[in-house]
């Protein structure tokens, strides 16, 4: 479909980053990033009374860094995982700090038919849906919703990560029809946030970068629960070291450099 | 789980309703029913640079109504239907306006086992979703996301609407593992949204009403699509009825009475 940049009403010059919102969406992948970022627990105004999110915040290379988690479900104690609050507080927190640069990061499912492995870090080159099923005229192509990352060919060959399509769904597992799109999709990765990412960052014409960690095979031979929860701990200080990383090599340029 | 009014920071205490949020998924189904408030565009300033949704406001019977729809895809031209577009756009209109009170309004499908027919009009009394299966502790719960609509028992008899569960998903069409979890949720009614504004309306802690008129029947020997384009503009007319007499019964008390 459309490009981040021309779904939006910004201007299509590429802007040096100075300001950088970070997307994560369960506390556990993000608490070692908070820390290597040394970023602190903050309110924002503008954010309403009760909101769920959390918003940490801090510099990094000469540049402002702000990272959100979606929170947790009051009464479950969980993360409030998904596209929904996904969207939500990337639209509130981009909207309170006005970030040049978006980046999702987070753990993932990887397809090995596709050549992913546990503990590759990927930077998503598209974004598409695979749980939004419309069999009606122009719906199916919306409900698909590909997006295409901002071209920045140097970040991935410089930082050593792999590149592929992330396909998203609002599943941990995979039903048939999800498999289905996905393959459709061409996607090599498998998440639960980073397509309502995308489409909140065209809205808001702000570019994407999305840095995914394998935690599991989809198509592998265990099940994904628990290759997921053996290898969060690692995915996250993967995290922990690759983000900082696109962080310093963005800072203060324009993306596509 | 829980119902709106603890998930949020607001208070307990009903109050007055005096500004009215409607958020309709497609604009065929909020046409009529923008003509019959004679509600009319405008821009807000606080929306961002490009944002798709489309504001209309107004009065009607003494009270300040805004209704939102997400507006088109800029390249497919179809309706940003599904749940993120719906809690975009709840969200972003409802910080602009503040409204006491949400409603959702729109088509949806109805399963005849229930006791749904085509052209009935319902009003919910639960949110869940069917398309977010977590098999991870406390993660299926959430997944799920049951929440409980405020309530009003006068509305759904005054009215002579139908009272009864809906359950949200962003696909037309229904999948075994869906049809699962839609009659796990109990639901009548299956939409594509009402479960996304549900969660949003409880971050903001603003109660949602949300009347549903059936166009199609899920469990019944017709294509869903076939149906539900068949009977789109029947359900628009419906909804331009319902909705002003839901207004009209709510304005100036507190939602309870």
């Amino acid at each position: 479909m459309s490009p981040n940049s021309s779904q939006d009403g910004a201007s299509e010059e590429p802007k040096p980053v100075s300001r950088i919102l970070i997307y994560m969406a369960m506390a556990a992948e993000a608490a070692p990033l908070v820390k290597e970022l040394d970023l602190e627990l903050r309110e924002h105004e503008s954010f309403p009374p009760g909101a769920p999110w959390q918003l940490h915040s801090g510099s990094h290379s000469g540049v402002e860094v702000h990272l959100v988690t979606p929170g947790k479900d009051k009464v479950l104690g969980v993360d409030n995982v998904g596209t929904v609050p996904a969207s939500l507080a990337v639209y509130a927190t981009a909207q309170a700090v006005r970030p040049d640069l978006i980046i999702n990061a987070g753990t993932a499912g990887g397809f090995k038919a596709k050549g992913a492995s546990i503990g590759d870090v990927y930077l998503a080159s598209h974004f598409a849906n695979h749980d939004r099923r419309i069999p009606l005229p122009g719906f199916e192509e919306y409900g698909i919703g590909l997006i295409e990352a901002p071209h920045a060919p140097k970040l991935a060959t410089s930082l050593g990560f792999k590149v592929g399509r992330v396909s998203s769904g609002n599943s941990l597992d995979m039903m048939a029809a999800d498999e289905k799109l996905i393959t459709k999709n061409e996607a090599t990765v498998k998440d639960m946030e980073a397509a309502g990412v995308a489409w909140v960052a065209s809205v808001l014409g702000i570019p994407l970068v999305s840095v995914k960690t394998i935690t599991d095979i989809v198509d592998g031979d265990r099940p994904t629960t628990e290759e997921f929860l053996e290898n969060l701990h690692t995915a996250a200080v993967a995290l922990q070291h690759a983000v900082p990383k696109v962080v310093a090599m963005v800072a203060g340029k324009p993306l596509v450099e």
